[in-house]
């Protein structure tokens, strides 16, 4: 079977090509290298030294010998999209390729438009081609939980039914996205089932929690295959942030009270849902939702728990609140159907006191890369302040 | 109260200008005249003439004493937006500013991703802009009732409590859209109300039915005030193209079987809706979600009514059943609930003989402005021809 993984580069767009590749998997990656230069806009770094694109494909051949294709390219650009589906022809899209950051696309206009402009429209764009061009080729395209926001109701697997007033119907889950990004997943999934109807594609769209982790049976191998580790407020999610934290000796900032309650999953997990979802490709003109997540826990949790793993590693690490720079509910039901992905064969790795030790020691590690002023936040959902100081806060020139 | 209309140029953004300004608000325009390019483009052109906007303008000043500002911008034009916001301070924001069609958004790839950007991002630069200059301006934003799509249970004014596994919770009422339109609606409704909630920003979002007619109090004051009157079948909405086709001894094409049943309003209950939406503004951190129509019908029972309508005229019309280009149910349950206008003061002037027969007369006094080539549907939903042999079917260049 082949595989294009689109924003193969990234932080789980790497690890996936490479899991793939090693499973027997025809694999080609198509990327920007857009995240690379956010890094290089913003200053930031992931914790792990990574290799270039090409060092990475280069060394997987030394020590595989299995050939990953590399793309050059960006969704928004057609041509682009075009020659890759025409000259590769893959069976499965897997589609990583966009700005995956909520607090990115909510620093200010120009991020927020960004990233509804690079998701939504690149998007759309590679579902045309994918009509033009490859018609029987399976989408399997990253969504989020957060498109579901926090209902007070158990969160389905992408559809409801709904009882009312003495009818009823299977209708789209309702969405609560909360930034800019979030919604822009939402623009997506909309996009994406409409395209599954009239004109018959094929696609699953994976509701993917927090993912946390760096390493992979695969990226293990050598250092030159190491994918990124995120750790800045911008792109560090919370538990690689915690862990990155009591490494350092800052104390785990959690927002507000710590309640919020969010889905997550190993990225070792991430690799075997995606490939799950290719082996059992959705049927023609279907539209599917699986929630890629195995438990949940809220912020406050994720912190005690890394607080007692580096006690026992005789590390002394604080908690300490921080005012909330999102707009969300602090305190809040949480519950999340997720059996479709086990179904079809995944066996999680759960978050256990071990899996936490190995990223705080992984961060210890690279202790010397780490830059205690990316963690602090400092953009706010209400009041978009800028992150960088080299970029003046947005002023307009009225005419 | 200062009234901003956005899309102030177009076929119901025009009366509505005249009609507040005849009511007694300040009234501005802000177009960018898309809506006259589109024509030229593609060899459309508006039954009734229209002058242009400058003419327009000041034909309604000489007649009324009355001043309505006028800017030219584009809402995609941050600098634009700023300059219209700080300089006339609206109270109340109108925003009929989008590509309005849904055949037109799916004529072809690039007409999908201009409605996308063109709606979805303009909107969100205007949100911007609301939040950064006049973040206490009411926005009255025009959605759809094709939003909601054909759900087989009672369609709610935006919210619906739903009751799920023991638990309840009021949530955005799901969306089906059925086009690239459709589904820029829906991303908008989506970012406006995480604005609201966010920033503190007021809104109501209109979902509006079938507009039909095309004459108000004030447009029927003078030649040179008339709004535009399409039927071609691009931007010809079902009413008002049945009764240009009866009006020209064309058969009133049918797509399928005619079930397809849709909410309707008359322009003049239109102009009254968005008063009232001014008049009751939300507040602030408010979306709230009115459906605008006043009544429903399937295809079929409008061809059929405009066919006796025109019998007892004199004239002699065939209803033709075509093949249904687009991709919808042809039979299905419809209810709305559509009482919060009503609640607010509007009374509405529903769908009667005297009303078609007006529409048919108005055709036939515009007879000779007809082009019988336009009306015909090319643009499919399947297959995406482009509708003018000026331009080719979109071709990929493979690089």
């Amino acid at each position: 079977m082949k595989v294009l993984v689109l924003g193969g580069d990234g932080y789980l767009g790497w690890p996936q090509a490479l899991y793939l590749s090693n499973r027997g998997f025809d694999v080609a990656v198509f990327d920007n290298l857009a995240r690379r230069q956010f890094d290089l806009k913003h200053g930031f770094d992931s914790l792990l030294p990574i290799a270039t694109l090409h060092q990475r494909i280069d060394r997987w051949r030394e020590l595989t010998g299995k050939t990953i294709e590399h793309y050059h390219g960006d969704t928004r650009d057609y041509n682009a999209l075009a020659h890759v589906l025409t000259e590769f022809q893959p069976d499965a899209i897997v589609h990583f390729a966009e700005q995956r950051s909520a607090p990115y696309s909510m620093i200010d206009r120009e991020h927020a438009l960004f990233s509804q402009e690079n998701n939504v429209l690149g998007t759309l764009n590679l579902l045309y081609a994918m009509k033009e061009f490859t018609p029987d080729a399976h989408l399997v395209k990253l969504g989020t939980m957060g498109e579901y926001g926090t209902p007070n109701i158990e969160i389905e697997e992408g559809f409801i039914e709904i009882h009312h007033k003495g009818r009823s119907d299977k209708l789209p889950f309702p969405k609560q996205p909360g930034s800019f990004y979030h919604l822009s997943k939402v623009h997506d999934s909309n996009n994406i089932l409409f395209c599954c109807k009239i004109w018959g594609l094929r696609a699953t769209d994976l509701n993917q929690g927090i993912v946390y982790g760096a390493e992979t049976l695969e990226t293990d191998m050598d250092d030159l295959l190491a994918t990124r580790f995120d750790y800045d407020q911008v792109y560090g999610t919370a538990l690689n942030r915690f862990c990155v934290q009591a490494a350092y000796g800052f104390p785990l900032t959690i927002y507000g009270s710590g309640g919020q309650t969010r889905g997550y999953i190993n990225v070792r997990d991430t690799v075997r849902c995606i490939e799950l979802a290719c082996l059992n490709p959705a049927k023609p003109g279907e539209f599917r939702v699986f929630n890629q997540i195995t438990e949940w826990f809220s912020v406050a949790d994720i912190a005690n728990r890394v607080q007692k793993v580096a006690g026992e590693m005789g590390l002394t690490v604080d908690v300490d609140h921080l005012s909330n720079p999102r707009v969300e509910s602090e305190e809040h039901f949480y519950s999340v159907k997720h059996t479709k992905l086990v179904e079809l064969g995944l066996e999680p790795h759960l978050l256990d006191d071990d899996v936490i030790a190995g990223m705080i020691e992984l961060a210890q590690h690279h202790r010397e890369r780490i830059d205690p002023r990316l963690i602090k936040p400092t953009v706010n959902w209400r009041t978009h302040l800028n992150i960088v100081k080299e970029e003046p806060v947005f002023t307009t020139q009225v005419q």
